[in-house]
């Protein structure tokens, strides 16, 4: 047999596929990743003829149980791949012909590969964000232990990276808990559409048998089936609102890293990584490195990268399915791979993160943390906010010029400035009163962070 | 009173601002177009204060009152803009003390810009998301329209822009629809994460005074408030989901008018663009450019490019406000405008695509378009799906080379190609038949597309 | 030995590296990628250190001998990759110490991973240019055959898709030569930037050891030494600014592809792609699709989405090395590829491009494209071209009208318009003479086309 | 006149354009910025045309006056923009027909608004080049002042954040300059590429006059004239480049913000910022915020954006023109202007730096930054560089354990670790010795900087 005679579309042909070309096309080096997905499909698409006399049931049978050897061989690494299959899905049915003969051949009735491509490709992004959401909650719940942990130690706050406000640190990890929760949620939603069955759209016109979709879908867990099949062969915003969720995911990502690798500097020194996070420099024997954060941080750069590439494939093209649409697999495979494995580090690695509470506890003290409050307070006391920021304003610059905090400053002083600050008594609003100060919903007073991890604590119960 | 005196936050600062920083930091010039925002969200944040008995409730009133006739002064453009505002929020209340006297300083009590930024900024998208959605129903009603008066045109459809199958045009019409379906309710699971009230959350630790989140959350349309004050104040996903949402949308754009630059050439000349639609060339008298689909085509770069911008802008980025965040705004300005634009002239133009219904149903004939067809039958007659494909590509290729259809063949011929095609008689498949057997959910039988044009007449009811 | 002990740099850690961290960290399973590059810098390192007495000069050439011995053992693929030298260069010098024992320490005397990683990539990037620059020429030499080949087939040229004015084939080829010329040349202007040696640089301050960095480059074939060792170790232009270059080029066999793909639709039906260089489809017997075109075209996305990924990983990214540069790698290596194969299909797929002359020739006779020579001829008789043009427009409106082109105009009928076009005789242009007036630098007629065939020819003598 | 009547290109067509196309298509919003350059070659073209005797020269002449007036009326504010004019050029072209009659319809002979386009856009990104290079120069010679002023200043240097090796604080500064020098490099290649006259392509074809290229192009100083009609006009390779070389340039000044951020926080306190290039916030009087680094940092994003704008439009896109091509404006007239005023500010900035030189020289001492220096002492009494690092590994350790520096170590403790410790006694080696140890060419040995200065500043009297 011709190696041209192996390609099940080469009826029409006169030629047979250049090299190059072959190189080019194949897709089976990144696809066959797919075989799960695809197999699951292709065992219930099988069925589903049987069931409904559109293939007799025992070649149903044969198909479907043919299907789960390849499986197996796939999973145990014998299966011989071979690139003049082209992808995975030509491949899984090459094989299915050797195991149970022609009978192999009424698998592809009633679909195309184009609807097939599609419905393995949900699956897997389905499962995908199925995993990511479970690593997603893994990192959260080390942020909560985290911030439970840290309920009594206060830290300063910045906005600029200049200090800002005094806070409890489990403010901090809240912080970052709630923004993934805003990425679980995102990809919940995109899951919806991501969940929708195209098999059955065959090439793009729909298919002359009467197939049953909704059992398909219903075996396959799909949440309906789609309504347009031209549409459905040629969609691929799921595979872009994943790759936008997993970058929006990555972005945050980023931010505690950011953080992390600041705060571990030797000039903030507030927070230590453990050694087992870190590591050495080649030449400079006394070097500890932030890795795992500065790998998260860059690692952004790629999930944007492949959110863009997607998009730029599906630009201006024509609708149903154009080869260019080949292109989507590797951006989503990877930015899975490079998301999860940042999840699982950053997950491993929160437990351990040592915040040194006392030297933050004396940060909290520096920097004039506590004018909001002075200002409040002369606020409070009447004073037109915008003035009570002016005064306070005047009264910062005198102690810089002075040398002093706000305890430094005599009443005299105070006086001086204006009368009122020296009822407010500037020096005796301490971190911890300015921090327990801000209770109303999302601030950082300790009845607050009270309330809000006990509302954690019961919704992680609801995530097993 | 000198030039730096009129910074809100002067106080402590010994040196007046350089004029290039100024021109450089001030966002007055776009974040302008924030006012009716920033406005609506200060008057619902002063009454509150007087509610709560923050600040007494005639200033509250005496402050709602001055803000509504700033705000009537921007709208007949009487408002004097001042780059050493900075900022459309500064130069608000500037202008609310010099009507109502230094009283207008107690609005800014008990909230930051940092959390009055992202409050306006919130409403800004919100109403966007709202508008956009009615433009993108708007060219679904164009498209539905279509759809139903091109019930019964026959036309080829294309895979990889090569002659596929017959279809139904209203198919055609209503791919298009079903994405733009869905980036509605992609901007609706979006509109979910906008719509979080951030104010209350002052500067990044929440605020010392009983403000009523909830009453002001209610009163501006929110549908919860924010749970986390260092987050709230810099969290920006919200504008990155948006972008993404109007990215997508804008590639849908793209692909629709791909195709309606590709079926308006005179080569394939199916598709009419009335002049109005179109401009001449300079130049060449005889031109008629389709610049609206590519225009609307090339837009999607910019959309895309403002999706970019926005994610780098947060990359590596600390919690909490930095200025960096004041990039935010002018991609999402300008991704809206280009977006409502775009969809504002598709809407107009589609219903006034003229299609050659009768050059579709000659190209529906030619290019061996119902050689699936020929399979399936073979394969409806027991003969494996894959040996049928086989079968009708060798009669595909004799066709060629004796230059005619599956008309022209005869059933000598025929047979001496495979028996089984004489009795399946492939040339009496017409374009028509052949749509029609595409009698599955999403496919292009008359049936179907019967009933999804009644399931959407049943949606669009709802839309209004 | 315990696997902690393997660390070249762990003596000061008390904790060995957690297995996520070691997986996440190693970078070892793409930069092997650099194997030679790595040992070709190392080779000369060493023997520098020799010649300068740093180390001892058999110590050198053992080392040496060892390098090349391991360079063999990879290239016989006989090196034993572990996951636990992260790096490439590590795994080489763990690999020498086992050959020759403790005297491969010295190898790393006066350099720092920072240094080397960077010559490696470096000289990586250089060997990548000049490989991508080789099969720009070869496609490139292959659009000059076939320009030459259809130097006088007329065709039609296009504007927004619509057909515009006749042209020789010979220039549209040209066209896509000329761009591509550019890209050779700003790959060039790349490589001058490229090709800087950094090693010497250490780890950011330079080193304590008297070496020789001038014999070094001159023995790697660098142009110069870098001037600024905080700089060298952590500037990554010379890679985003290849990933431009690649990318622009990606975008220039996009636009080819797109006209390739347009082009031989069956609607335009110019330009035969071989089926060599086609798929078929699953389902559809009759299919040949564009495939090579397509995926060029998809390609591009990947090709921006690279690009993108390093700007954003070296965005506010402090100086010198941090561990996100380690991202570099992965995008330059896959837009090496793509673009190398996209390239080598396309060289392939040119030389067999059968354009349909004689369709070619009579679309170019349609559509009035001489509409700007009746007018060039009007403003040659003295009426200013606006009027010339707007007299032209007329004469289109009107054959349009009468359903006939220009040489279906009596001569009364074309004087009821404007007298001056009875002397014009607009149907007496054909796309022949049209495209043959076009006769100063850079149009279409004959005699230009000839003279730039001859300027390239000698260019083409030259790239050998 | 109807309005219809005004379209240039309006002969053929028989309906008015619709007000949402006009708006939509209406680039005169913005081109308008382009006035000078389409005048400047408006009257290089139309002096050509007489000097050829393609118009009468009587006609030239008075065309030329006429553009003249056009561009006083519009450098004053006098002219009146109309957007059925479309673009700035038939702005422009209706202007000149009002002042100077229907002789002004000369002018349009034998060019094509899109060879006009090209031309002019051209112009503006060459003049922008010079701009650029200009204002880069001059944050370069504030980089080489500091860079001057801090030569005898020892600091810390980073890799990882974390303190690596002591500099001279020059290097430092020099690094940022180093960089920025590739910049000038890069737009200058961009700029012989930009520098290329289209003009004389007309539509796409070339024009059937006898016009002189060769004489516009060296009167509008373009260094050569197109070779291909048809890549002329649709090429805007320029544009993109121009825009990869500004968010390089970009990516440059956000790693120099970064740092300035960084190292003016409190913790690092290191560097102070100046007031007047601060501002403070709205609610915490204390605060005093790196705005300028904020934003230069924060405006990569959009500099990013921009580039995968103008990729996204080109992809995929047919030859010569099509209007997705105006979409080529806005991004680079943003970029341009960003990136100028991002340098202006660093460039007001960087001289009013306050480098902590005390603080600096006690960072210094800290964190064993002369291990490497101990090391390879020991290297070069013979040990392997390998066993040297391993050996300094485990001091540093000690050190840790017992809380002291090298100098806290007793000979005794050294003799423990290793014998050669005792006599290469680390504690005496200070962070200058260490810093003019790095004698190699881009080292940061006094030497070494002050011929880098001596070098840098031959070079920038070459500038003026």
């Amino acid at each position: 047999m011709s190696k041209k005679e192996k390609k099940a579309w080469s009826g029409r042909f006169t030629q047979t596929t250049r090299p190059v070309v072959e190189r080019f096309n194949a897709s089976l080096g990144f696809d066959r990743r797919l075989y799960r997905q695809d197999i699951r499909g292709s065992v219930v698409h099988a069925i589903m003829l049987g069931r409904q006399g559109i293939i007799p049931e025992k070649d149903a049978k044969r198909i479907a149980g043919g299907l789960k050897r390849i499986e197996g061989e796939i999973d145990r690494g014998e299966f011989r791949f071979d690139i003049a299959d082209e992808d995975i899905h030509m491949a899984v049915e090459r094989r299915l012909k050797e195991i149970i003969g022609p009978v192999g051949g009424r698998l592809h009735t009633a679909r195309s590969r184009n609807d097939q491509v599609a419905t393995s490709f949900r699956l897997f992004i389905r499962d995908a964000i199925d995993e990511l959401t479970g690593k997603i909650r893994k990192l959260q719940s080390a942020l909560f232990a985290k911030a439970r942990e840290h309920l009594d130690t206060i830290a300063p706050a910045y906005t600029h990276m200049q200090m800002a406000q005094p806070i409890r640190l489990a403010h901090w990890f809240l912080a970052h808990f709630t923004a993934l929760d805003r990425d679980v949620e995102r990809l919940g939603d995109a899951r919806k559409r991501v969940n929708v069955l195209p098999l059955g759209s065959a090439a793009l016109a729909g298919t002359n048998f009467p197939i049953d979709r909704d059992w398909v879908a219903r075996e396959l867990g799909f949440d309906s089936v789609s309504k347009n099949s031209i549409d459905a062969v040629g969609d691929r915003d799921f595979a872009a609102e994943f790759l936008f969720d997993v970058a929006m995911t990555g972005v945050h990502l980023s931010r505690f890293a950011e953080e992390l690798i600041i705060f571990s500097t030797s000039e903030f020194g507030v927070i230590d990584l453990p050694d087992a996070f870190c590591t050495g420099s080649s030449i400079m024997p006394q070097k500890k490195n932030p890795d795992v954060p500065e790998l998260v941080r860059g690692k952004t750069g790629r999930l944007i990268g492949h959110l863009v590439s997607m998009l730029v494939v599906m630009k201006g093209l024509p609708l149903a399915y154009n080869k260019d649409l080949q292109e989507d697999k590797e951006p989503v495979f990877d930015a899975f791979d490079q998301l999860s494995i940042s999840l699982e580090a950053l997950a491993e690695l929160t437990p351990e993160l040592k915040a040194d509470v006392k030297k933050l506890a004396g940060r909290a003290e520096d920097g004039f943390m506590t004018a909001v409050d002075v200002a409040d307070r002369l606020t409070m006391m009447g004073t037109p906010f915008r003035e009570s920021h002016a005064i306070v304003g005047k009264l910062v610059r005198a102690c810089i010029e002075k040398g002093v905090g706000f305890s430094g400053m005599t009443a005299k002083e105070l006086g001086a400035i204006d009368p009122r600050l020296v009822k407010v008594k500037p020096g005796g609003i301490t971190p911890q009163k300015s921090a327990d100060g801000k209770d109303t919903e999302g601030g950082t007073a300790r009845r607050r962070i009270v309330q809000r991890l006990k509302e954690i604590e019961k919704e992680i119960k609801k995530w097993r």
